[in-house]
C-alpha cells in the first residue's frame, strides 16, 4: 500500500501526514513515511545541494537531480517496504514532478513521463491526497509560521518568496489538470478546512482500502 | 568549435587532451578543456559523491546524477564559450552515458537519447576522438600508474576493478557499436600507439576544421 500526500508548500500536508502516521501506529499497522527529495544517504546530500539556495540550478538540472534520489529511495527503501507490507506514506512524489518541473517550469511532459517511469520502476501510488489551496493563501500560512526556529521551513519560505506567486499559481493548475487524467487515483481535499476535519476524510478513505481500519470508529 | 574524446578509463585521454590545450595555446587559439561530471559548482559536489566508492549508487541513479551535472555545464559554461568562438575540449559526453549506462549497465538506449537530448539542449560534438583500447589493457596501465599519489586517480581504479573486466567490455563494444551508427563524427584512435603519434593523428583531423592550424606544420 503506497499513500501519496501532494499539493503546493503550505498546504498543510505534514501536519495531515503526522495525524495518519500516530492513526496507523495505534492500529498496530506497520508504516514508514519518507519525504521527496531524501530517505537514503546519497538523496539527503542532494537535497541539501538542492536547497542551497545560493546556488542556481536551471529547470532541467533540478528535474533530474530530483529524479536521482526519487530512483534510490524507490529502489532502496520503498520497493522493499511494500514487499514486506508496509504501508508507504510518501510527502510527494511523481505528480510533484508533473506539477512543479512540467507545468511550472515548463519541461515538456512527455519528457517527464519518461523520467518518471525510468526512475520509478514504474511504481504507482494506491492512493493520493491531493491537499488544494490557493498560492495566496499557502503563503499566508507559511509567513504566519516563520516565528518558528525551524531552519528548514524557512528555506523553504525563501525558495518560495523567490519563485513567484505566479510560479505556484502554475502549479496549482498542473496538479488539477493531473488529476482530470486520473481522477480514481486522487482524492481532492480542500486545505482550508480544520486539520481534523481532513483528517477525516483521510481515514474515510483509506477505510476502503485498509480491511484493518474498516471496522472502527476513528473521529 | 565542440571537440570531445572518448574511451574507457585508461585509454590515454588525458595525455592527448593536454597536449592538443598546449598545441591550441601555441597557436594562439583560445580553448576550455571540462571533464564531465563537473565542471560547476554543482557539478563538482556531485561528482565527490559519485565518487565516493562507499556510496552504491543503482545504475538509473548514477544515470540521473550524471545527466544533472551534464545538464548545468552544457547551459553554464559550453553553450556561452562556444558563443563567443572558444574552442570546447570535453574529455567524455554524451557517448559516455551511451557506452556505460547504456551497453554497459544495460539502460534502455531510447530512454537514455531522452535524457540525453535533454540534458544537452541537444548540443553536438563537432568531432569526436575515440581512443580504442582493450580493457585488459587499459587495467594494466592503471596498476602501472596506481604508485601516484593522486587521490582521484585511485578513486578510478578502485571502481574499475569493482566494476570488473566484464562491464569494461560491454562498454567498449558499445562505443564500437555507437561509432558504426555515426562514422563521420568518430575517429577512432589506436590506444596502444605512442602518445606523439596519437597527437599527430588528433593534429591531422583538426586541420581539416579548424582553419588556424590548417597552414602550420606541427610535428
Amino acid at each position: 500500500m503506497l499513500i501519496t500526500f501532494e499539493g503546493i508548500d503550505g498546504a498543510g500536508k505534514s501536519t495531515q501526514i503526522k495525524k495518519l502516521q500516530i492513526l496507523l501506529q495505534k492500529e498496530g499497522l506497520e508504516s514508514i513515511t519518507l519525504r521527496e527529495p531524501g530517505g537514503t544517504e546519497v538523496a539527503e546530500k542532494i537535497r541539501s545541494i538542492l536547497l542551497e539556495s545560493r546556488h542556481e540550478i536551471s529547470p532541467v538540472g533540478e528535474l533530474l537531480l530530483f529524479s536521482a534520489t526519487r530512483s534510490e529511495l524507490v529502489q532502496q527503501v520503498i520497493l522493499p517496504a511494500l514487499q514486506k507490507g508496509i504501508i508507504v506514506i510518501l510527502d510527494r512524489f511523481y505528480d510533484s514532478t508533473r506539477a512543479y518541473q512540467g507545468y511550472g517550469r515548463g519541461i515538456d511532459l512527455s519528457i517527464l513521463e519518461t523520467i518518471i517511469s525510468l526512475s520509478t520502476y514504474n511504481l504507482k501510488p494506491d492512493v493520493t491526497f491531493y491537499l488544494d489551496i490557493k498560492p495566496e493563501e499557502a503563503l499566508i500560512r507559511k509567513f504566519s509560521e516563520k516565528s518558528l526556529p525551524l531552519a528548514f521551513e524557512n528555506d523553504d519560505l525563501d525558495r518560495m518568496e523567490r519563485s513567484g506567486l505566479e510560479f505556484f499559481r502554475k502549479v496549482r493548475n498542473g496538479y488539477l489538470d493531473i488529476i482530470r487524467l486520473e481522477p480514481q487515483r486522487f482524492t481532492v481535499l480542500n486545505a482550508l478546512e480544520p486539520p481534523v476535519v481532513l483528517h477525516r476524510q483521510i481515514i474515510e478513505k483509506l477505510r476502503t482500502k485498509i480491511p484493518a481500519l474498516e471496522a472502527r470508529n476513528h473521529y
